[in-house]
């Protein structure tokens, strides 16, 4: 095994960048999953089966279905980040305790955005927890920032 | 060079990763192929060489620009996560023949995802390809999260 | 620190991926600052607290939200690929004076590039500072496929 996952705060990072692509993984079967029960599908191809005079209907866009891929979207813009800045944060040497605090921090935050964006909770449960994911990122990316600086 | 680049599979996975990364840049170019031979833009400022009554009708969407895009969306949504997980395990030391088969799936339903989704091939072509991709990368995150495990 | 902290070609990818990754999460409080100035929003729940005759017609889109969000979806198509493949051709160990010159023209063209979207330049500012990131990107990987190929 590589050097790095010898390394507690590597490892912990590992654990939780896998856990939270893998979160952001489920909305591509949940956008599936509520396309095939509203009926709302994007391509020809996928609705071939059905009787010809329901094609034409089924080819629509749903409220569910377009809240899941803002979802999806919003994980996208915003665990990428996460991935990328942690990575280079864990490769800067901090401190486990401090390591964990930030991933465990902003892991929790995005299931919560999950949570309240599929579940439409009202406001600001979504944005409080987008506001904290997207601070706990910023925070890593200062420690890398004010460690390692080669302009 | 760094001690990572002598490593067999992280050699495999740098191979297939730039070359999976590429086929999703190559999305860009041909959606801009479509806007330009569709005539169907996004931006005012795309149009101002066109006479001024042709504009308005340019600023449209095409069912074939659309298409491209929501394949490269795909790509994003199902790239992304590969290179993240495939690089973690890349770092966990599998076998190099182990990891050659799943970098090598992966790539390949990545390329006959965009075929069958560019080209309208029937279902489950497009279905199948994009399972395949899915269950590879749960496959490796898998392995990740049983070998290494800090929570 | 780890060992790849102390390479000076990847202590200055770690400074431009995070700059420009950075630069792409500042997308999203741009998109917000629209949505709350020009009264467009996605969600039901974002508009609970407007007086209930007004609500619906704040569910809508707006072009200027409509533009930055086309800006953020364009960097993420790019910036991603650029923090896969820099990461991949920083390992390769290639000269410094080569890789800095990468990640400044990768760095500096996707900055423009923002500029010259969400500003609504005239063409082809915008096509340009996308092209030239492009290519910024295709070079680098062409050294990592060079350099290290194993399929």
């Amino acid at each position: 095994m590589a050097k790095l996952m010898e390394d507690e705060v590597f490892m912990a990072f590992t654990t939780y960048a896998t856990i939270v692509i893998l979160k952001m993984m489920l909305m591509a079967p949940m956008t599936a999953y509520h396309r095939i029960t509203k009926g709302a599908f994007a391509n020809e191809e996928d609705v071939t089966l059905k009787p010809a005079e329901e094609r034409k209907k089924l080819l629509r866009t749903d409220p569910n279905v377009e809240r899941v891929r803002r979802c999806h979207q919003n994980d996208l813009e915003n665990v990428v980040p996460f991935v990328v800045v942690g990575l280079l944060y864990a490769l800067t040497g901090p401190e486990l305790s401090a390591a964990l605090l930030h991933f465990r921090i902003f892991v929790g935050s995005r299931i919560f955005h999950t949570i309240s964006y599929v579940g439409a909770f009202p406001q600001p449960c979504r944005g409080l927890s987008f506001m904290v994911g997207l601070l706990t990122t910023f925070s890593m990316a200062y420690r890398v920032l004010s460690t390692v600086l080669v302009l």
